[in-house]
């Protein structure tokens, strides 16, 4: 399976996925693509030899056009499996329409709680004593498509924002190559009967 | 610590709540109160020697009232903590005013997601791949105050509610025995800086 990495910064959950299941498993990952030009996840993207695109917001009239070049550029390159790393934009329906059921997302929170961009800190200030990751597909909500994995830590002394990221970002760096692995392998289904419940063959 | 328990159900809660920390840690169960007559939970506490009373909807004119005369009750014998344990009613404001911070109850889901009457079944509606078990302090809203304990139990493969409840029963009578055993030993404070996270001294 050709896969895709969108990524905004450091990209250490890019460099996961090149470390654990780039050129094994079924997944070979083609290309990375940033809306920031100078987002180190190029950088390792380059080194690991996978082709690299950057679209800027500034570069076009407005999101869709954006994502209707992105979305050329990585159908052009064969990709069928498009990976959200740390991608801090919202992609358009048109980009989703494109990818159905076929773009994934890693966020730190257990999924409904803590949608959105800050949600190590809104778990804090809320005091959970359970923080978590969550891997899902990608709709036209908020972090809001099916939940393809999840994984718990129970912090009940966590107070900083970084400590806790400390520890949840091992977990994603398991989850998200895991998802990618299982994807490959044909082992992600819907539940016919609820199609927000995802199966998964093990 | 003088403890009551108020419960609409079988109180399997309450069960755990007289096995493991009643006559000792410092704690009493003084007093069992619910809204329905026939609750086997009621059956529980007099089998425990546990004083009982019932306030029925039916027998006030509405609800404040009935909570007004629970209240008198409780604090009439002596209760400095109130446990709702499988209560399915909302208590007044005037109620939670009479003993405050002193209220707490135990919810099948990991708060703030899955609030109000069917957790489970709105989680699998989701298509969570992680439950678990909330004890918090009971504010003027639905399941939405701060926490007291919280604990996961991944079921990726989870499908029916009662398979989950299952797995979810025999942490609620780990965790609610253990929160009343904090408070009672005094371990129990709100973090001056952020009042809806509880400190836990351990």
């Amino acid at each position: 399976m050709n896969v895709a990495v969108l990524a905004s910064g450091t990209g250490t959950n890019l460099q996961a996925l090149l470390d654990r299941v780039h050129g094994r498993d079924g997944v070979e990952i083609v290309a990375v693509a940033s809306d920031k030009p100078d987002a180190p996840a190029l950088d390792r993207a380059r080194r690991a030899g996978v082709a690299t695109a950057s679209f800027l917001a500034a570069d076009y009239p407005r999101r869709p056009a954006r994502d209707r070049a992105m979305a050329d550029w990585l159908i052009g390159g064969g990709v069928e499996l498009v990976v959200l790393a740390g991608y801090m934009q919202l992609l358009s329906a048109e980009f989703l329409e494109r990818f159905p059921d076929r773009v994934i997302n890693v966020h730190p929170a257990l999924l409904p709680a803590f949608p959105g961009l800050r949600p190590v800190d809104d778990a804090l200030a809320y005091g959970v004593k359970v923080f978590g990751v969550t891997v899902h597909f990608v709709d036209g909500g908020v972090d809001s498509g099916p939940v393809i994995l999840q994984r718990a830590v129970e912090l009940p002394d966590a107070r900083d924002p970084a400590s806790v990221l400390d520890r949840l970002h091992p977990i994603e760096h398991e989850l998200l190559p895991e998802a990618v692995r299982l994807l490959a392998r044909g082992a992600v289904s819907f539940d016919p009967a609820n199609r927000r419940r995802v199966v998964i063959e093990r």
